[in-house]
């Protein structure tokens, strides 16, 4: 990948190649940073640039730009990996997923890379075999979290149960961040007996950088891979301190924030631990399942054919139909409020209620959540939630919109019965229902 | 609407009629609250009891169930109207739309009714015309919150717009809550050249209940609408103490829980001020618009053929298809973390990225937002990010994914050139986008 023949002409009279540090000047404008290699799609004569904060930018080049060499910067060289001693430590099994907690920057493909093998992620956090040791390390595919889709939900299921009915004292997943919370809704379904702690894990900045907040993350992770918890969990920075991490409820949390380490929220539930990164568990939500004898099931049947979209003033209510025609066996709306659709009184057609009524007629499969997240849908309060109520939509409890999305997939991988799917739905099976406090 | 003919004859023998304080008893348990008229589509055998708490509740009667009468209950009466004095106090105008705030409980119809007057609603709050003076109250049109739509953003905004280019100091709104920050976002970009405080305001119980909110709600709002402020701002309980009251910007605001009084809490910024019932007013972030002499224009163009996507694990990108076909201009996604959508390494078909480009191809405007909600979505961080920027998608910075959508409606009833949407898109109109701070 070359940028423009001007660019590469002026590069090489000034010795200058990817990866060096250099100053790019720019009317009044100075930028320093590592040059890195132009990106497939980019435009030719754009440099990328990475600055000292982690982030690439793209400059324009023309006439007025001027570029000097400044450093040799960095090369890119052999990534560390750690040898596996799998003794000493109580045991663990260490599964790698892909994820920001797994890149390394290559400075030769630019930016960040995402294939390191466990053993190369471990190697950034050293003192992980302090904490536990790694029996096995596991890595079933290396995806972008943006790219994870039940197929792997459903691989990682199996893969984890196998490792939860070993010998190993709990099980450590990393994981991009983006889709963390879909996973471990997955996870906390499909893994029916759990027996032992399941931590998930990612980072949100990547470990080049300073503020890496996967090693605290992992620590943690380990901590809680050996603790009494026999949940799923998400382990992630509690605060922007670099100090301790919340183990949150699989089916209770949620990515709030585009970049903060600490992202991940507790959403109508306490997070079930707070630990620290020597090993302190402070237990804040005594409701949770303990370890214990089970033979853990992989029970990963699930329907794909379901989906999760939004009402709002001005939407369009013949996307159901769309659905309908598509084949599609359920869909999750996410409501406004107490779990309102429009039901728009003054021009019929804007109305979601027939179409709504005529999906469940044939068969579909409609669960309202709410699409302000915190609290819980109600389908008495007002007339228009009667309404809805009475077309047979079934109202989700305080399910959080995504976390209703794949048990509906999984309800509808084990029956089709209409009312054995409505009774499932509202059937507590991995804390994503919280009692009701009236 | 009747009840089914053995509950009518039951009722009947023992003198029970709508509206009287009944006990139920049903094996072990027992309710007690006022019987409440059968609503339209439920069933005829339940029977719909409203609790102390305020919720009805619907209990089936069969053999087992017991009915007695302990009181007469509340009988529906005349609605208590304020006559409008119009004087003393600076004056402001009083614009009724629907909600919660403007119900009253109805024992002949049941549970909530929404069709009060300005008037009405005053009545509620007699104390208001010790802290403003109303000039004119206006009832444009009475809808639940989910059920409004744009043409009633636009219909709204040329009111606002009239009657701050009169004499009063500011305006207030009431409105249901659900959809009380699509509406502020909605005014906050029609209403161009803002002179004097737009306050909207809303009640997420309703006005029989011991914990009604709207009191100091439209208080406080009475009190922004005479401040310096001129922004459309949402005034609604700052915490769950009934005393004080946030106004946050109209663009950066999200009703974050479904039944909390504090429901509402800026995203990405500063609430504007804290202002408590007595008329203290605390600013918080200096960062707003000054009362001036401006004269508002009502810039109420808008393209309604936009709509609001999620991506997600799973989803099934074919639904951009559908919109384009469906003659759609634009479409706003809730992309995951950063701004992503699947780009599917292991199977192509699950991907975004060639539909997102057939529709830009085909002069679709697509524009990219975060589902985390809080943070801002970046172009370059990954390669993925890179791939779908390069694609042409705009990356709506920290817009909140509804603002983002209502602007975009906005923006495509100015121009059709891709230019100059884009420009308009990352264009600060009303403190849409937040400064980046890196």
């Amino acid at each position: 990948m070359e940028y423009s023949k001007e660019i590469e002409r002026i590069l090489k009279r000034k010795k200058i190649e990817v990866g060096n540090r250099i100053r790019v000047i720019r009317g009044k404008e100075v930028f320093e940073g590592l040059l890195m290699p132009r990106i497939e799609l980019g435009d030719k004569s754009t440099l990328i640039l990475k600055l000292d904060n982690g982030y690439n930018i793209g400059i324009k080049f023309d006439k007025k730009t001027k570029i000097e060499k400044i450093g040799r910067g960095k090369k890119p060289g052999k990534i560390p990996s750690l040898k596996l001693k799998g003794k000493r430590k109580e045991s663990i099994s260490f599964i790698a997923t892909g994820g920001t907690i797994g890149t390394h920057v290559d400075y030769l493909t630019g930016g960040v890379y995402m294939c390191r093998k466990p053993e190369e992620i471990l190697a950034t956090v050293p003192e992980l075999e302090e904490v536990v040791s790694i029996k096995r390390a596991l890595r079933p595919f290396t995806l972008a979290s943006e790219d994870m889709t039940p197929k792997e939900w459903k691989k990682l299921a199996k893969i984890v149960a196998r490792e939860l009915n070993s010998d190993v004292k709990g099980v450590i997943i990393t994981h991009g961040t983006d889709t963390l919370h879909f996973t471990s809704a997955a996870l906390s379904f499909m893994l029916r007996n759990l027996n032992k702690p399941v931590a998930l894990v990612g980072a949100q900045r990547s470990p080049d950088r300073g503020s890496f907040d996967g090693r605290i993350n992992l620590l943690c992770g380990a901590h809680f891979a050996k603790s009494q918890i026999a949940e799923v969990c998400i382990i992630m920075h509690s605060s922007i301190n670099d100090d301790c991490c919340f183990a949150i409820r699989g089916t209770k949390v949620r990515k709030m924030h585009t970049s903060r380490r600490d992202a991940f929220k507790p959403i109508n539930d306490l997070p079930l631990a707070k630990i620290w990164s020597d090993g302190k568990i402070e237990i804040l939500n005594e409701n949770f399942r303990e370890r214990n004898d089970s033979k853990v099931v992989a029970d990963t049947k699930f329907e794909e054919k379901v989906a999760l979209i939004k009402a709002y003033p001005g939407s369009n209510p013949e996307i159901i139909d769309w659905f309908v025609k598509k084949g599609y066996r359920g869909i999750v709306i996410e409501g406004t409020g107490l779990g309102h659709v429009p039901t728009s009184t003054l021009r019929k057609e804007d109305s979601w209620i027939p179409h709504i009524k005529k999906a469940i007629d044939k068969g579909m499969v409609i669960a309202i959540t709410s699409q302000c997240l915190y609290g819980r849908v109600h389908p008495y309060v007002y007339r228009n939630l009667r309404i809805l109520s009475s077309s047979g939509a079934i109202f989700c409890e305080d399910m959080l919109p995504e976390v209703a999305y794949i048990k509906l997939g999984w309800v509808l991988g084990h029956t089709k019965n209409k009312e054995k799917v409505k009774e499932m739905m509202l059937k507590n099976y991995a804390g994503e229902i919280s009692e009701r406090i009236i």
